[in-house]
């Protein structure tokens, strides 16, 4: 067995969402994962993924908070900080491309039956309005603005992905968060 | 050993704590946990609580959903969802009594110290705006609209509880939270 696998990273994902589909999270071992993905190793899933639970979330979590802070970051200096916010969204929405749907449906399914991969998502929630927090405080968003902004910001994304992970739904995923964003902004005027 | 063991729930709640202050959450076991309560036994701990994480969140999460739901539920007709999320918030903060905020302070760091308990911190979090949630929802309170409102008492509640669990703190959690709430309120002008 060569040291480089070709793809290695993508297909134990794969491989992984197969399996917890299948049989469960709880049920599946990383042998089984790593052996799905076309026969690699247990010690080759290690050096992509921490544990079991990391592989249907370390990457995005990564990439999603460092697209959503740099977004933030170049928006125009007039921008609100809801406006930030929604060019973060638009950065992070533009990644989840149409061919991804199928993917995220079926995320979205193991995830749901998993109370350890429901908390694995709420943490990378908290992950990713903690970076957009960063990125609005570095504008000089006070607090508690900038937090308040950023759990904005993730509701309204999260309400977009639940939409968006949907076979028959047919929208992009920045246009169902931009939306959202806008469904907030308006119910704010309600809450008091 | 008898089966009926006086207090034990809040006997293993403490010694948990204590054992997790001392030695770490990963290094200890539920065995030590039942033997620091006092001589008590794995089973009994396993009788009140499902897991080792469950010890610190367990109680706490159905006890404060409940209040939480019953005050917002018996909130005046005409007070808007933010006037009940509050009558919510005062519910849960009356039962931090001043004798409890040193076991506050110490559960607020082991947690921090744990990457499986901030989790469950998340979880128990989410669990609570859920509850708000429902309960702003059976008022009649809209979507969006409900779901933010809950994110804004728990945006509240957490912040006002980490001023609270600090010894040099001398305000009421109720007065903190109120306070906390008022400052969003204030902030949402700010957001777009």
């Amino acid at each position: 067995m060569g040291r480089w696998e070709p793809n290695s990273r993508e297909r134990l994902v794969r491989a992984a969402l197969d399996l917890f589909a299948e049989q469960g999270y709880d049920a599946t071992t990383v042998n089984q994962i790593a052996e799905r993905a076309g026969g690699l190793t247990k010690m080759t899933f290690f050096r992509h993924f921490s544990d079991k639970r990391e592989v249907l979330f370390a990457a995005g979590q990564e990439i999603h908070g460092r697209l959503m802070a740099d977004a933030i970051a170049a928006a125009p200096g007039s921008a609100s900080p809801l406006q930030a916010v929604a060019a973060g969204l638009e950065a992070v929405a533009a990644t989840f491309t149409d061919d991804r749907r199928e993917f995220a449906v079926r995320l979205r399914a193991v995830v749901a039956g998993s109370s350890e991969l429901r908390e694995r998502a709420l943490s990378k929630r908290a992950a990713l309005a903690e970076a957009m927090t960063g990125a609005l405080r570095r504008r000089g968003v006070p607090d508690p603005a900038a937090g308040l902004a950023a759990e904005l910001g993730a509701h309204a994304f999260y309400s977009a992905f639940d939409e968006w992970a949907d076979p028959a739904n047919q929208q992009t995923l920045g246009g169902l968060a931009r939306q959202a964003l806008d469904e907030l902004r308006a119910a704010i005027a309600t809450l008091d």
